[in-house]
């Protein structure tokens, strides 16, 4: 089957970013959609820009009027950001009858009504999962994952720059203007930081979360935003001693008067998960009245996590074009000819890191013996605690952690500690990850 | 249109659970999925047994094959568990060109590869999200939300009576033994705990997370697994001296020389999101090459969160089985001309706790001025912080924070509270939420 034709309109940081996802995991995703996916045009204001992403095979034009105009193309990409242009640009696409995925929360959130409308009548796709929390799959989580639910209500941290800048402030003590300068330089925040720091972006975000959660159309002037701009190191270190941190949250609530929209600080208990996701990452947190609370967590920004949720649009749009309606989605998420059959390792062939205990005399020796061992077969100890025996005993405990190490070299190693005559019993182990 | 028709295999816990999810958010899940969803014939081992569902317009038989066979049913879902007679019940629903739903993690990890075969011959979908993870929606989020990248690893807790043990061993220092009856008579342990503690059932799951991950075949008995029945308190503690969490996870790693897939317990670093899962909660966390590491958690487990996960894919069966194919998914999750016009509540009609900060002169009497204030529009203070005056200075900073309050009246008494001559400047204000 022909490849389908992707035009990209804005090759900016998301834009590389995608152009460089679906160039790299080319083989992966056509596994998945049951067919190629190619950018074939871009458009760019400015032609003669460094690119982050390689454009061979891509026809390039400053004008993205000729993208959306093009009869070979099939899915038009909406990543230059803004309302008036861009709405221009997903209007006409869709009027020529091409599906569009787009990031462009603003343009979702004060135009969605419109430009749905527009597909519904033209039966195309307008998919946006790019649009709230970067990479996150948080659109699909509520509008499918949570179909069976009432949500009762949902809270996000939902903009990177403001959660990048209340963990500094809470984690360095400093002050905000000095952490938005910050910011500004490594690139988290624009020069004028006014949709970061005063809640609209956030707010952009949470009226699409509540209008897919409630079914309510998307109505972003009723969202009540405040900014982060008067939270000072007291509020941060006070809250901190009472037992809570500050994030920057998008509330939705559906009460039995009416719905709750707002976007500011707030106080949470420092037990909860999302008071402990910091820095740039963005989670949002989802209460539905069959399921019970659920978070969902990841990168909200950036050129490859963005990408990653376009191409997952891009997927879910060539699924819906070319697959058994039937059978939309590969029951094993892969076509089921492209299943591949890669060897599983035997459990020998395993590297982790590992904890090991063992309980040894306390005689000059035993450790040396004991790391002479590890040392032999390649193993590297990564900390130690040797315990004082406790009183009247002659034995301790000697508690390890190792770097990575070959599950093999790991059995030997135990059973050649375990057969010293200074040792006794089984030496412990347990595997160790660090997830990093 | 005429609703879609639902059999139900086993009135258990689940089951129960589905009936109730599908009566009690009829209208919600029909404003979803376009069409109503209706459970018309369940079946159930003893039909005089008392439940958790009331069963009224649904037939009941204690023969499931009658259900299977009966060509009034759309759709087949599966929650009897087992091997051989679900499998039997399955693979006839899917001759007789039923569309299937199972929460069923042992018969798909064993037989999955076969039931999907058959389900492609005959057109029919096989849904499964509530298989692994309850009512999370990582089916989903893997195999189309992330669908853009290259799986690198996952890693999950994905056995909530494994997780409610070790947490209990670590919070309360007690023996896995101990918790391990407490866990059963809970109904979080059976009566035989093999299939939690020694990772079997983890290794189910692992199986079906690994195979869509990387579009692998489903090899459960490839996995390899250790229970966690070895993990003593004093291991516990000596993790967590080192920084650690014991956990028990299912990992799923591409390496360059194949795949790992292995269950057991595991030292992670404690700053991890996933080491602060607890009790019977579940999480997965997902790395791929362009989002980078994702989390996903909620309830593993129970009647209402497994039935969200059966019932959402209801609503994907539901959608594929009636939606113009061009547009399966509304836009805005709910059909369009089920878009209700929910009021949005003005900011003042708002009830949140607050957390205020004031600074007031340190003489008798200021602070029960405050208080008389607060007390007049009915806010109630929940904890207050009065500081020592700083060296050679008069005034003194306030904090407190109150309970749920109606932002009307919040802005009348802070405007009251900063009208006192005793107060200086502002009164910082910033919203509380619990989040519980």
């Amino acid at each position: 089957m022909k490849p389908v034709t992707v035009g990209v309109l804005g090759l900016g940081t998301v834009g590389g970013g995608t152009v460089n996802v679906l160039k790299r995991n080319a083989g992966e995703i056509a596994r998945r959609a049951g067919r190629e996916i190619v950018v074939t045009r871009a458009s760019a204001r400015d032609l003669n820009r460094t690119r982050i992403c390689a454009t061979d095979g891509i026809t390039l034009t400053a004008d993205p009027f000729e993208i959306v105009n093009d009869p070979d193309i099939d899915v038009v990409v909406e990543l230059i950001g803004g309302y008036d242009l861009a709405k221009q640009l997903v209007l006409t696409a869709i009027a020529n009858g091409k599906h569009v995925v787009t990031a462009n929360k603003a343009l979702i959130a004060l135009h969605g009504n419109e430009i749905f409308a527009e597909a519904s009548k033209k039966g195309v796709m307008v998919l946006f999962e790019a649009a709230v929390a970067g990479g996150i799959p948080i659109i699909k989580a509520i509008r499918e994952g949570l179909a069976g639910n009432r949500i009762k209500w949902l809270a996000g941290i939902i903009n990177g720059t403001g959660n990048f800048i209340l963990t500094e402030m809470r984690d360095k003590g400093r002050d905000f203007v000095d952490v938005l300068a910050e910011a500004q330089a490594l690139g988290y925040a624009e020069a004028d930081p006014t949709f970061d720091v005063e809640g609209i972006d956030a707010g952009h975000k949470l009226t699409i979360l509540a209008s897919i959660a409630f079914g309510i159309p998307l109505q972003f002037e009723k969202v009540f935003t405040e900014g982060i701009t008067k939270i000072t190191r007291l509020d941060v270190d006070y809250a901190e001693a009472l037992g809570y941190r500050i994030k920057n949250l998008g509330i939705a609530r559906k009460t039995e008067d009416g719905i709750e929209l707002r976007v500011h600080p707030t106080l949470i208990p420092k037990r909860r998960l999302i008071a402990n996701v910091d820095g740039v990452m963005n989670a949002v947190l989802v209460c539905g009245d069959a399921v019970g609370p659920t978070l969902y967590y990841g990168a909200g920004a950036g050129a490859e996590p963005t990408a990653s949720a376009v191409v997952a649009d891009l997927v879910d749009v060539v699924r819906a074009m070319t697959s058994d309606p039937e059978n939309r989605v590969p029951h094993l998420a892969f076509q089921a000819d492209a299943i591949a059959d890669i060897p599983v390792l035997p459990v020998e062939q395993i590297k982790t890191a590992y904890y090991l205990r063992l309980t040894a005399e306390d005689k000059p020796g035993v450790l040396a013996d004991v790391t002479r061992i590890l040392a032999a077969h390649n193993i590297s100890i990564e900390a130690l605690i040797q315990k004082e025996p406790p009183q009247g005993e002659t034995s301790v405990p000697i508690i390890m952690l190792t770097q990575l190490t070959l599950e093999k070299e790991m059995n030997a190693a135990i059973a050649a500690i375990e057969a010293l005559t200074t040792v006794s019993g089984k030496v412990a182990r347990i595997r160790l990850e660090t997830l990093g």
